[in-house]
């Protein structure tokens, strides 16, 4: 074998979303792309805010020297003082610029983090349904996963979680608003949790750490808050990115934040800046660093994202499907009406539908469904939808 | 412990250039920053070619959507298509953009690399004096460093290569020209190299990749040609970055290029950009691929760095210091005149000259000068390295 056993392995099990997606690029290569109605990727298609550009272009005006030289590991001081002063205000806590680092978006941050933390076979509970990229994450530094189910709404039972904590635990990932299924944490829940791992870190005599993937912070409905994790437990780090409030997935722009008030606060920073620079990051592209200073009050629009939530969600209601209406985040994850969410997925490709089997994120029997793509393209599946679940009823 | 005890120790061991760095930034706050001379970083102080801000511009003009959307995490196919086209010319060789990752610099190249490669205890070979960075690059992978000694010149024995090549040795990483000793290998060894690699693939049963790092190819003097690595060994891999000689280095922009001729090109390649993604980098930045397809033609002026070359080796012989004119990149790597580099370093730290210690490359008895200043810090810094030679000298 030429390449890693590792990477072999890596390969074979890559992603359903990946998997899906390259049948999909068959499929509109053979039918045209607008005969196929493609729900795999969560890829957000709003266009970035006008103040993008204009950051950006104010940015190249900068006749000053070094506007794409090297930078301290952890980013520019500018940026990580606008990003510390919209912490202090989203969380009511006083942010210092020495509690951010800024990465490559939130997939460089869980990397800085997890480097930071995890000696070989240290454990990172996650929660299932996860984004799958967890397992890689994790792995990439030598830890082991420990998957912990959520129950039928996707909520954790924080008992559950206490009971796979050992003294290898160091973190626990959650992700809210939720990739795949759209739930949000509700403040008592973060706070039982945070009790729950203050106990537990006692008791094993060495903080867990809380990690929220926030990248969908901002993508909510309904007047749905999002409660602030640093609120609720000291031993707290946000992982994020602008790939969605921003709609600049491309840029790889994002940063992770430590609690103001974790015990281990400088030891933690400075191990995560070191984490930035040997895991070949070095730091976050300056150019968009720099826009960004102009830019944390502002985000994408999110009216279509509601509307489209509102038809999706008509449609698979008339068509019979079952599903919690999503609190956050641009995706659905119903309930597959055969047992084998991969045949069921099979029977969608059949109307030119596709979507991702619930396995891809640890759920069998589910099915995800991104919502970041043109309303027309949601009212267009409606036929095959209803279609799919007629054929599949008794007697139909 | 909070962090992992392996951060705790890399941040002990952590890197010399960064503690000279340190040291000399508490020395410029006392003294004044043109008070002190400082030759520690590598960090090019020459500005962008004024095609950049262009093509930067001309890229942010650009209305239609998806600008800095997703991309295949390979990056953008007109980019590769352009990086192919750029090498097919150097090398000599067919590239096709099936064998260009665009990546986060060097640095993410050489990761993406490494992990595509390594399964734990794998070996890597490199070669002293060397880059530091390289041992963290090879142990986040799980790999093993093995340091072969490079002569009097700091060129390698292909030998003793060869001496160090298991069953366990999946790649050799080359770094020319060099950082920190500026120099070239030629064709000639890279071809005997190539042959050994060659015997001792064959001898293991696969391929032991030829990667080198080569982000100073563009800079080089006195008419030196930097021979092609493709041309030498089917199994070599290209890592370079653009922060050299586009002096971008802030943007994390660079590339890995895979043989044409490798044995197990496709396979290679495959496991390198699921690489790129799970490592967390997901794909190069975006505006950055799209204005460097029209910059493939384009480089810093050199003239800069060849009158500081001048220079420093004019005042460094006039000292009496014994050194190897560089080559290329942009560092002096002379004898210290002290046995102990460490203490050698501290000494011309007396005349507010840093430097960084030849241990800090695994070369003691050496250190490492950057002339990526401007001419008259070196010039200013002059009677210091006469003055610390002369009370060095015996009778002195």
């Amino acid at each position: 074998m030429t390449i890693a056993a590792k990477m072999a392995a890596a390969i074979q099990s890559s992603s359903w979303i990946r998997r899906m997606f390259e049948e999909g690029a068959a499929l509109k290569a053979q039918l045209g792309p607008d005969q196929v109605y493609d729900f795999t990727l969560g890829n957000p298609d709003l266009e970035p805010p006008a103040a993008v550009k204009e950051a950006l272009k104010a940015a190249l005006q900068d006749a000053r020297p070094g506007l794409h030289g090297y930078m301290p590991n952890a980013g520019l001081p500018a940026t990580r003082q606008a990003v510390a002063a919209h912490l202090s205000e989203v969380h009511g806590l006083k942010f210092s610029p020495d509690d951010i680092i800024m990465t490559c978006g939130a997939a460089g941050a869980l990397n800085v983090i997890l480097k930071a933390l995890l000696d070989p076979w240290d454990e990172v509970i996650i929660l299932a349904p996860y984004f799958p990229e967890y397992l890689f994450y994790v792995e990439n530094h030598g830890g082991v996963v420990r998957v912990v189910e959520t129950d039928e709404k996707f909520l954790p039972e924080v008992s559950a979680i206490a009971a796979a904590c050992n003294d290898h635990t160091r973190a626990v990932i959650i992700n809210s608003p939720n990739n795949p299924t759209g739930q949000v944490y509700d403040a008592e829940l973060l706070r039982s949790l945070g009790e729950m791992l203050a106990d537990q870190s006692r008791r094993y005599g060495r903080p867990i750490y809380l990690i929220n993937d926030e990248p969908y912070r901002r993508i909510v409905y309904d007047q749905v808050e999002v409660p602030s994790v640093f609120q609720a437990y000291p031993d707290a780090v946000v992982a994020t990115s602008f790939s969605k409030d921003l709609s600049l997935p491309g840029e790889r722009l994002g940063y992770a934040a430590v609690n103001p008030r974790a015990q281990a606060r400088r030891e933690l920073v400075a191990a995560m800046i070191l984490a930035n620079r040997i895991l070949g990051y070095v730091n976050a592209p300056a150019l968009m660093q720099r826009a960004l200073v102009n830019l944390m009050g502002t985000a994408v629009d999110i009216a279509p994202y509601v509307q489209r939530r509102e038809l999706f969600c008509q449609i698979l209601a008339a068509g019979g499907y079952q599903f919690l209406k999503p609190r956050g985040a641009f995706y659905l994850f119903p309930r597959s009406p055969l047992a084998d969410d991969v045949e069921f997925v099979q029977e969608l490709k059949r109307e030119n539908i596709l979507a991702v089997p619930g396995r891809g994120f640890g759920r069998p029997g589910y099915f995800r469904l991104a919502f970041c793509v043109p309303e027309n393209t949601i009212a267009a599946a409606a036929p095959g939808f209803a279609r799919v679940m007629s054929r599949l009823a008794p007697g139909g």
